[in-house]
């Protein structure tokens, strides 16, 4: 049973990517309009659009504004293909850790190469796949959702860490995802959101969407999550990934891995909640996922003014590894991968159901 | 050997009480003159002077204000002690968790109740007993810190949490004295400091105070800690306490019993720095310690801003415990006391070395 949310972060319209602009969330909630593969390059990175999967769609949405802009330049069918293909690499940079940006422009890469149209017909194409990638990612969500839901206790409260919301993904989102299928079928669930330091994501986007489709939020600072964990008012954790090994370690945002030690302290079930896209099977384990670091202003300042002595040292990764024995299930769209994760990971992507 | 401190945080001078305003730091250095019992009352409660060791020499120094107060009124010397009396455990109310201010408190008591002299003679015992305690935090502090010093490695980064440094205490401090002690003797050592959501005490604090003394200091967020430790970057946690129950459960800021699960999880040894005065054995364990809730504000603000949704739940627990079973050891000015903590607790305060 699916639960209907008022959000749509990111989608295709007519000839640009409308997103809802995460920068200014909880003080406004607007949209803004991208129109160029440039644009579109600097929303990701200075993230106003954010979170793996609408990632993601952005990158695919870039993908698609750089063809229309070469489009128009009436390019010889080679020199557009060999330029956009240039193009859409330079997008799969913008950022380094979340898989799900370099598995959409890669699927975009797949179209241009293999379409037989002309360069219209490749524009076409291209938009049409981006369409079916918003889509598809709202559907698996709701699967996501639905799945996950079903490991959700009567009237529990559910702790997530970052937004892995709708705000995260074209809608519905994947952590988040799990919560509003959870609450469709029981409206005494609630959810304890911490806040997410530095970039607050938590405090300003988990609260905001889930204030806003009605469902029941607390929010807490990270180093809290223990105090509340002890007294037994939490008890199941759920996070998104921004990439997941092979053997299940996963990337998400940074403090993820110490509440998933503080979850195993406590004996509290801790999930990651994704798409398969999020799995890069290319890679063993975690230590191989590269981590970003971002600038030390997202630490010492918040809201333009400083929170420490001037002159400091800093140091901002933008994501830690929780490792795959602190794991007790990935949900997927095929359903629950549980341990050990080497095998449920080949078994779902070689089709066998959980 | 002992680390030549810049800060003095609360000061006895003449008939007033001189403090650093701490609500101003990191953006100003500026004492604040406290000249009655309901400006300390105020000071106490708003955190213009905070730390476990500090509060307690504040409230001595709130007795003494009174005690000026009342001698003005001429009341014959029952009424005097009896009105005293009360003002004294009003401002021992002033907050609930540290145990310091009780028993600074308590000291001041005892003297009024035990004192021959008259009225005015009371009041001049009141004040050198308030400055004896000054000098002795400050004398016990670098005990502490010099014993502290013997368990650092050499080369060692402390991460802490919160700050129980010169800033805690009439000066030197207590985890930060074993990091002062530590550096006087091998300065190739640095600390870590958690930035300590709510109230942001390590990165406003802890950096401010270590970089004015010139240790070297690295800020980083409270989710980040487990980052850090499972990268070997972090070789041991010192942080103070607000108070140790019998058995060594320990009442500190909340967020260090997540550091102390997190430092469990990766085997890194995890001290508490606190002078005696901080246990309070007529507590068994740590579930009877009572936790300070305070304003939801100081979660949903920061420098005057909200940082997430308008009307979400907030809760806003102060302090959290740390069972002793996460402790390697509590080092105090009679030395590290070390599992069993109940029969090292009682030793040390029955004269036994350890």
């Amino acid at each position: 049973m699916s639960f209907k949310s008022k959000i749509r972060t990111i989608q295709w319209i007519d000839n640009i990517s409308r997103m809802v602009d995460q920068t200014k969330i909880p003080y406004e909630y607007v949209t803004i309009d991208i129109s160029t593969g440039d644009e579109m390059y600097n929303a990701i990175k200075t993230m106003i659009v954010r979170g793996a999967p609408a990632i993601g769609i952005a990158g695919a949405h870039g993908v698609v504004l750089y063809a229309q802009e070469l489009q128009k330049l009436n390019l010889p069918r080679n020199e557009f293909i060999t330029k956009l293909i240039e193009k859409s690499k330079y997008i799969r940079t913008s950022r380094p850790t979340a898989v799900n940006l370099m598995w959409a422009v890669d699927r975009q890469i797949e179209l241009i190469t293999n379409s037989c149209s002309d360069t219209c017909g490749i524009v076409e194409e291209l938009k049409q796949n981006a369409i079916k990638m918003e889509n598809n990612d709202i559907a698996i969500n709701k699967k996501i959702g639905d799945y996950g839901a079903e490991v959700v206790p009567e009237g529990a409260t559910i702790l997530t860490h970052c937004n892995a919301g709708a705000l995260a993904t074209a809608g519905y989102g994947t952590a988040l995802g799990v919560v509003r299928s959870a609450f469709a079928k029981d409206n005494t669930i609630q959810v304890f959101s911490d806040e997410t330091r530095p970039r607050q994501q938590g405090s300003r986007l988990t609260t905001f969407e889930l204030k806003m489709d009605g469902i029941p939020v607390t929010m807490i600072t990270d180093g809290m999550c223990s105090y509340f964990m002890k007294k037994s008012m939490i008890d199941m954790v759920v996070v998104g990934a921004d990439r997941i090994a092979a053997n299940g370690d996963t990337a998400n945002k940074i403090g993820t891995y110490t509440v998933a030690i503080a979850a195993k302290y406590h004996n509290i079930p801790f999930y990651i909640a994704a798409p398969l896209s999020t799995i890069d099977r290319t890679i063993n384990t975690g230590d191989k996922i590269p981590i970003e670091e971002r600038s030390c202003d997202e630490v010492t300042y918040i809201n333009g003014k400083p929170v420490c002595a001037e002159g400091i040292n800093v140091i901002n990764p933008a994501f830690d590894i929780t490792p795959h024995e602190l794991i007790t299930g990935i949900i997927t769209e095929t359903g629950i991968l549980k341990p050990d994760y080497k095998t449920s990971i080949k078994n779902a992507f070689d089709g066998i159901r959980v």
